[in-house]
């Protein structure tokens, strides 16, 4: 099986999906944001845990797309709270409509997530429903989270991880644990498919963190430095902040502070600081513990090598991306 | 069995209710605007409409819960969308603590609603969730319409009664036919109680644009006039806008595009065009047809007249209100 099948199968269900019609102001921000692309990682993965147990993925595909409509609310709702222009090199909803649109055709994308999980058979239903309640309430309490760290000078690590857990992990976990529900697998399957789309997840966000200091500015594609320019709470800022002590900690809060500066002087000091720090191998280790753990979660889902392949390939490609 | 006991199973329910805890910026708003108060009058519909076939109504507690934290999650994005700065008479949970909460936390509350869905059984959750997600995504249409029609001065009475059915009447609707629906009914019945819901919800809202012009000063409690003032497209107005010709239409619109005047005299004025219009006589018919429908689809319900006693004297109830 190739998982291209899968992405053109998800592709014709989104631009065949009919969110509701009237009025328009409030359906057409749906069809204009699920339009935008992205990598459909999240149905991907729904339809790779169901692969895993069956060959009849097909019927995890409405479920799937409910979760990309709901990764999608939140990132309509996301966006009018950190007042994003752009998502995807496109205006925002509230910029290209307005705050209200955007609030108001959030929630009922948040309904059409609940309508398309209706697909699942009723056997099945209530314990995607439960799991899926706890999921969608775990990644609002990361942005809250994430929201009240920006005001916060002493978030520790734990805090941190934790967080960037509920926002986007999570829903990596149940996208995958959703997939392997609906194909009928057991519940200790399903239960290590959860941990491991978070612990890649937590991983892969970890990286995004790593890469925005140490990536390869070629293959990047954004600008290396991005994070420390903009004085973002990232792990290794984090990590920097809790190890650095005396005059590394003067300097690094020096940086923090300053509000005129060069850019790539501020980007080379704070990357000194943290070489000096070794925070790149400690976050390196870190990263490679969450991979390490994702891929033994995945070793104990009672799955044949052959079924697994593709699920560990796609995993494999997330580990090592560079961009 | 009297509705007292429904109100003080419902209060009990909802004070003990935990919608989250941590952190607390997501969770306190909902504890904040779920113990403002209000009438309780959507879960009380649920309570009564399973009371209807069963002695068993509280299996329906939380479902009814379940209406009014949808309700209450309505409020909260509506009031940002209105930028109200009071709800009861306290402080709107965006100004108490600011939008980007607001937003989150009505997120999270209309998870929480679907939530307590769950605690209906397996054989009928699946026809509630497509019931109430259809509501739901109404609800939105409704209120997406009202913003529509703030500038819009061609509204026809057709489309006022649209709007208002769904941003408000389809729940009280749906709040009716929930209760049946868990206490086991047949089809017909939750018909019947979804579309008397509804009716009743009509009259009842056309009875409040009635009642701000109209009402005895002494007994409606706000005051009187207060739509006139702020040109608010209430059914009256959309009638007078509809019927009037000649200097009469002048003489509307030229209130309504007055922007510095003596209210008194313009509620005087704006009352003396509807009453040379026929405006209140044609709003109470209307309003008398929507409550006798209602009442007839109450009577289709297949109930004894026992069990109908407490629901049709609480619909009397809202039929002879005068505030």
């Amino acid at each position: 099986m190739n998982p291209i099948v899968f992405v053109e199968a998800l592709q014709k269900e989104i631009q065949s999906t009919q969110y509701g019609r009237h009025p328009a102001e409030l359906y057409d921000p749906i069809q204009y944001i699920m339009s935008l692309g992205g990598k459909r990682m999240r149905p991907l993965l729904t339809l790779m845990g169901a692969y895993l147990f069956t060959d009849e993925w097909e019927k995890a595909i409405k479920p799937a797309i409910s979760v990309e409509v709901f990764h999608n609310f939140t990132l309509m709702h996301d966006d009018i709270m950190d007042q994003a222009p752009l998502r995807r090199g496109q205006p925002t909803v509230h910029e290209k409509w307005n705050h209200n649109i955007a609030i108001l055709s959030g929630d009922v994308m948040l309904v059409n997530a609940y309508e398309l999980l209706l697909d699942i058979t009723p056997d099945k239903l209530r314990h995607v429903l439960a799991r899926f309640n706890r999921t969608a309430a775990e990644v609002c309490e990361g942005q809250q989270l994430d929201m009240n760290f920006e005001t916060r000078w002493d978030v520790t690590e734990a805090e941190y991880v934790e967080m960037i857990k509920l926002k986007t992990s999570v829903l990596l976990g149940y996208a995958l644990e959703l997939g392997g529900i609906i194909a009928g697998a057991d519940a200790e399957s399903t239960n290590h498919l959860r941990e491991g789309g978070i612990n890649i997840g937590i991983g892969f966000q970890l990286k995004d963190d790593l890469l925005d200091v140490y990536g390869d500015p070629a293959k990047f594609g954004k600008q290396v430095g991005g994070d420390i320019i903009a004085n973002k709470k990232t792990f290794l800022l984090i990590e920097a902040l809790e190890k650095a002590g005396g005059t590394l900690l003067d300097e690094l809060n020096g940086w923090l502070s300053c509000r005129e500066f060069d850019k790539a002087e501020k980007v080379r000091a704070v990357t000194e600081i943290y070489d000096k720090l070794n925070i790149r191998q400690v976050t390196e280790q870190r990263i490679s513990d969450y991979f390490a753990k994702g891929l033994s979660n995945f070793e104990q889902v009672q799955a044949t090598p052959e079924r697994k392949e593709m699920l560990l390939s796609f995993t494999r490609q997330l580990i090592e991306r560079e961009n």
